[in-house]
């Protein structure tokens, strides 16, 4: 076997060439005594021409078997034009089978209509479809383009723990029991976080790595037990150096992969603009529809629930959607939508014939609805919908409005790139259920410098420096500048309310590091899958990891996770399946009792050795 | 703060410039009223000179500060040929403190006395060695190389999974506890391998990846928990060509990283040829010394070990050592090395004013010593190791020998690179506690194609299509062509005598993946850990990982692996320091019975709701 070419690669400068080729048979029929098949590889598809004295052979051979050809280039009368090798075929001269097939439980094609199981439990034949390919193809591309961006740019790639200690923070960790030392456990990293500031202070200044990165949280179309995270982080670098070396990191990922030169820099949108405007801290900006405040426009309104809201420090906020023109029924489900999303309710009005419609219309004054007109400069067609409440509350189930609306009314364009960054973050919530503050992002992340006044005065207005990265309505990533100086830190976690004791707990290890000379620092993290998935045009996360699992949390290919031995669990000293009763059961069987249930159904304990000495007295 | 220049990057060129400087303190020490500081950075360091003008605010600077410094360079009159930057200093106009440092609990230098311990314990600062960072940095430039030659080479890049399936053969898995479906585990991947063939199935044809490994067993020097694996694949080359291709990858990282031209293509040595001259699967051919066959010297030999040794069909080996006269205490030693590696026994000679010394010579004839003497070229003031055991017995302990002594001699040159390719290693072993053929390699492994009839006929003669690539006695990864029939690897099975209840419980899914198109495929498998360690000159892995393990499987500086939360368990139905016992009271009591031990010593089951009856009637 001596394969000369690639089949998606012949064109028609290669006529008169011999050639032996490899591949799948893609599609085998026949016309007259000819027989045509389409012969393809990972580079395209070739067509075959037998003559009639391949027929006897050519029998049996049908689609995905392997084959090996022999033949020569020549021009294709009828040329297909769809197909990149549609100026030339392939006369054949020979062919060997190198592997039979047997036929595929689902069409190697672009379409399908199999079932998402059966594409994951035959993923190996789901990959082998063109389509696929050059999604994982594609991924692979952005990997090669940002790693040779930072390779040039002097960042070092370092592999940090996959083995690494679980901490109470953040989501739930994956934990790996441990055999040299039952009883603990090893956690597999949620990010490389402490290690990549760790490296800092080690003195690397440009780090980065593709992470495999865990969470044992639940499923969705979106989110899988683990993905990959391009983690970056630099010394000696302010904020904006940091951003403006992103986006050319992006800008050449978009000119490499896509073809499409983005401009830069990219729009820098506070978090509060990016809430007030689109109710959202990750705006799809590809469409307008942005937040209005109409709060000057009712100041002095009788209706109800705008009063309440204005009356309460609240706001009233609404969109505008043009040619929309909502049933009673849509109304109600939009509303159920806003309720959903924290609203106590939405208004909506419609304009119509020059006047404007809804059931609200009745409570407000002529002049509010004409303010209303004008200011939003509401034409026929059109409609409004208003949320009044408290200000985050009114944004962010508008902002979901927004985006829905936008969906549905085709304004996301998929051809469409919009970047920008969100920054100036809140430094805390106030956490109604910890009644105390607690981080937005983490307890390192540096407070804006200006703001650090505010720490002992007004904490909840404390800004950052720190930056999330948003592609059409996605997060791509983010990060921030950290805290490098003691002070401040302790000031921090003072804010908080941790102990001492609770700080060691936490942090332990890592505050230490930060006393031996640590150089101010700062990066982010891009979620590789999200990029590749939205690049690629994909709906699911599914569509650019070889091999995924399912929502729940299943392989259906190799059946994992499965059980295992009970060898391997005595190694490790665990018991699985273990309820809360069995669990206290345990717990007595070590101090040497059992606990029983008397008849009356009182639980009690009884003594493994008086059982003994009872039951040998019965003999 | 606006860094102008790298540290280590200035040069006499650069005389006259203004320059603004970030990093660490190396040393500070003050000649007469002037103060000299050597600042470092990733880049190297540079000398900054103070005048007396900055006395006072230079009193609390010490080692490991973060400083930010303007100057201008000039020419240094004691100009420091060790340095690269030792011909030029900076004239310090200006400077800060960006952060202090605590005194550090190791020296940040290249030489270290520190103990292993606090060296992992205080990894940031060990990582802060310039000597560390150039080797984490080569191991950068080492994966960049190979990846470069990959893409460039039309390999794609796939992220295979993590969390799979837990299979019984192979070394141990670390699992991981599902939340999701408790009592069922994932398994951290031990190698892509059926991944990666069923990428090739798939229709990719050239996969590579660095995939992170995990294999659960006792730790040493040379291994870690989790390793870096350089995993590849191909469809439709051969042997010939995947190593061809391997070698020109390995020419090039050669080329970038050492700056070594290496001759290719590497020597290819049957393993048979490799056990018979080196005694080893993996030679280190830096250096001679190689085993020699005296069997037939001694065919008529009447002393006892050697004569038992042929009549049981064995061989007699051995190897000469020059400049080596070892005292009986020395060769007690060697002989208890010899037995450690399998052999019966050793026998020592040495050439002395022209005769041959030893215990054993007495028994030898006059004809075997001249022949011993005229084979071997023996001259004064070597000796020659003997060992008579079986053949495979005989070469491993005589190549145990051969990589002791040669070590010892200073013969393993750290700057001298020998690859070589051991190919040709036998399909099967007979293993003597199982009683059946168990695979060398791994059950998919291709038997050389003129070796299928001695399938039938004597198995353990068949030879494969596995090839492992040897740097200096180190095998630096291996792989082979893998079967693609399904006839062919039903007789494997056979011969293995597996059933096909156990082939289906064992490889399942991915035998059922061979019936649709499998191309012919093979590949291999490099640890990058291990290159690195080689290229850099490394005694340990711990060197070119950034965050190990040490033996105990412990990272000493967060200390993981740790206790985790009752609440972490309960989501997993997980019961921890579980033993044997307790697992069998905990089966009982779910049975409704407790294990109790009479008095007598004897176990007994005891029903709970008979302990309720009586426990009640008691009251």
């Amino acid at each position: 076997m001596n394969r000369t070419d690639h089949n998606g690669a012949l064109r028609i400068e290669d006529e008169g060439r011999q050639v032996e080729l490899v591949g799948w048979v893609s599609k085998k029929r026949n016309f007259g005594a000819m027989n045509f098949i389409d012969l393809r590889d990972r580079y395209g598809i070739v067509q075959l021409v037998f003559d009639e004295g391949f027929n006897e052979r050519l029998k049996d051979v049908r689609q995905e078997y392997v084959l090996n050809v022999k033949g020569t280039v020549r021009e294709r009368k009828d040329k297909n034009p769809n197909l990149l090798t549609g100026d030339i075929e392939i006369i054949v001269e020979d062919f060997d089978v190198i592997n039979p097939a047997k036929v595929t439980p689902l069409i190697i094609a672009d379409e399908t209509d199999a079932l998402e199981d059966t594409r994951m439990k035959y993923r190996y034949l789901d990959l082998r479809r063109p389509i696929m390919q050059e999604k994982l193809m594609m991924r692979h591309a952005i990997t090669k383009s940002m790693r040779d961006f930072l390779d040039h740019h002097d960042f070092v790639e370092i592999e940090t723990p996959a083995l690494g200690r679980s901490t109470p923070e953040g989501a739930r960790d994956f934990l790996v029991p441990s055999r040299m030392k039952p009883g603990s456990f090893y956690a597999l990293p949620q990010s490389p976080q402490l290690y990549k500031q760790l490296l800092m202070i080690a003195g690397f200044e440009r780090y980065y790595q593709f992470a495999r990165c865990f969470r044992d949280e639940d499923l969705r179309a979106d989110r899988q037990t683990d993905f990959t995270q391009v983690d970056i982080e630099t010394s000696f670098l302010d904020e904006n150096q940091i951003l403006s070396m992103t986006e050319e990191m992006l800008k050449k990922l978009m000119k490499d992969v896509k073809g499409i030169d983005i401009p830069t820099p990219f729009l820098r949108m506070s978090w509060e603009d990016a809430m007030n405007e689109y109710g959202i801290d990750k705006p799809d900006n590809r469409f307008g529809m942005k937040l209005q405040d109409l709060s000057e426009i009712f100041k002095n309104t009788e209706f109800v629930p705008f009063r309440k809201a204005l009356d309460e420090g609240g706001v009233i906020k609404g969109i505008v959607v043009e040619d929309f023109a909502p049933s009673n029924k849509e109304i109600k489900k939009l509303t159920a939508d806003a309720k959903k999303n924290g609203a106590s309710g939405l208004v909506v009005l419609k304009m119509q014939d020059g006047k404007l419609n809804g059931s609200a219309v009745k409570s407000l004054s002529e002049k509010e609805i004409d303010d209303l007109i004008s200011t939003l400069n509401l034409t026929d067609g059109s409609s409004v919908l208003i949320v009044s409440d408290e200000w985050l509350k009114a944004c962010t189930a508008l902002g979901a409005l927004r985006n829905d609306m936008g969906a549905a009314k085709g304004l996301k364009k998929k051809d469409e790139f919009s970047f920008l960054w969100v920054v100036d973050f809140p430094m805390f919530e106030w956490s109604e259920t910890e009644n105390r503050w607690v981080s937005q992002h983490h307890p390192f992340t540096m407070p804006k410098r200006e703001d650090i006044p505010l720490l002992d005065t007004d904490p909840g207005k404390v800004k950052t420096n720190a930056y999330d990265c948003v592609l059409n309505g996605y997060e791509l990533g983010g990060g921030s500048m950290r805290i490098y100086e003691n002070d401040l830190q302790e000031k921090i976690f003072e804010i908080l309310g941790l102990s001492e004791e609770q700080i060691r707990n936490k942090f332990g290890f890592f505050i230490d590091a930060f006393q031996y000379g640590t150089p101010p620092h700062g990066g982010l993290a891009f979620g590789l899958d999200r990029i590749a998935m939205i690049l690629s045009g994909s709906d699911s996360l599914r569509d650019i990891i070889a091999f995924p699992k399912n929502a729940a949390g299943r392989d259906p290919m190799s059946d994992a996770p499965n059980t295992v031995d009970d060898i391997q669990l005595d190694e490790l000293d665990l018991a699985v399946n273990v309820s809360a009763d069995q669990r206290k059961q345990l717990k007595a069987i070590e101090e040497g009792k059992v606990l029983i249930t008397l008849p009356d159904g009182k639980e009690t304990e009884v003594s493994l050795q008086e059982i003994a000495d009872w039951k040998a007295a019965q003999v």
